[in-house]
């Protein structure tokens, strides 16, 4: 049938609308509102387009944005979990795994591969494409709460210390933004929207 | 300065964040909530990913993913326009032109020129990607329409005639495509929930 493959692919499509729901702890650079998944998607794939002159090493710029675009889809059944949580692993779960092989499965076999093989290396971290990944994923609420004074710093209780622990990560993806990243740290520790622990 | 580019590329980074405070006519696939254009873009650009097989002409995936992602811009100056707005322009308009040159402009310049050049690509609709990247716009909201019960056509009275007449430009960036189109239109007619006009 003509319409076989793409039957599979308007399931897919249909069915990661539910990325709009999901809301992250997170909230928009000048709103109370927080983010969903779907935003946040979006956006991390324009930084990832605009930004891939910093990477430590040359990109393939267009697997990165693959990548930021799906990277979420899996929360649709393993839910979304804070980068703070410090009981809950934050990736690369059993629960994120099935969903990974539950919704890509939809699509027609090979794109359902190459997606999986996609969301597996972000969630490994290795390889040049997903370091830059991630460090977009991290940079972004870095650049949100800076702007929303203080975000889920204040809200939560995060101090100086872990911001600086997680967002390090931005480094193995681009040096120059992690320079970048430490500076605005700084200033928010001067500013008082982020404290050093007493 | 070694962050003299990087700030400009924040600044935009952060003026687009207003992109999720666009809401459009069209509803979620399963739910009564408007879409917002960040959400709608982020949709579009797995859209293309997935579908570019169906292209009339081998296209260029990053450009079409780029042109997705940053089509709807310009919205944060110039506001969303209806498909069916019969009294306002819906694309290219001078207040467009305008927010493109003020929006893309926080850019370092030469990105400011490819982004510009991008965006005015998407509205000649002239080339392969343009053309395909169009046919996705005017999918996603068939399908929310097919999904939630008629969406805006009921809510707007929009008819047969008027929904094959706005499609039809899906035929330029895929036949295949265009023939799944139709026949979700002759469904929704069959189901009750696109009427002809009497």
């Amino acid at each position: 049938m003509e319409f076989e493959r793409l039957l599979k692919q308007v399931e897919f499509i249909h069915e990661i609308d539910k990325v709009k729901y999901i809301f992250r702890k997170t909230r928009l650079f000048n709103s109370p509102r927080h983010e969903n998944d779907a935003e946040h998607s979006w956006h991390l794939a324009i930084m990832a387009l605009l930004l891939a002159e910093h990477a430590n090493e040359p990109v393939d710029v267009l697997k990165v944005v693959k990548m930021l675009l799906i990277h979420d889809v899996v929360e649709i059944d393993a839910g979304d979990i804070f980068l703070y949580d410090s009981v809950v692993a934050h990736t690369n779960t059993e629960a994120e795994q099935k969903a990974a092989e539950r919704i890509f499965g939809l699509l027609p076999t090979e794109q359902a591969n190459e997606y999986i093989a996609i969301w597996q290396e972000f969630e490994d971290s290795e390889t040049p494409e997903a370091k830059f990944a991630r460090a977009m994923d991290r940079l972004e609420p870095l650049l949100q709460n800076v702007s929303n004074g203080g975000g889920t710093w204040k809200e939560f209780s995060v101090d100086y210390g872990k911001v600086v622990e997680k967002k390090s990560v931005i480094k193995n993806g681009s040096e120059t933004l992690w320079a970048f990243a430490k500076q605005l740290i700084e200033e928010s520790v001067e500013k008082g929207i982020l404290h050093k622990k007493t």
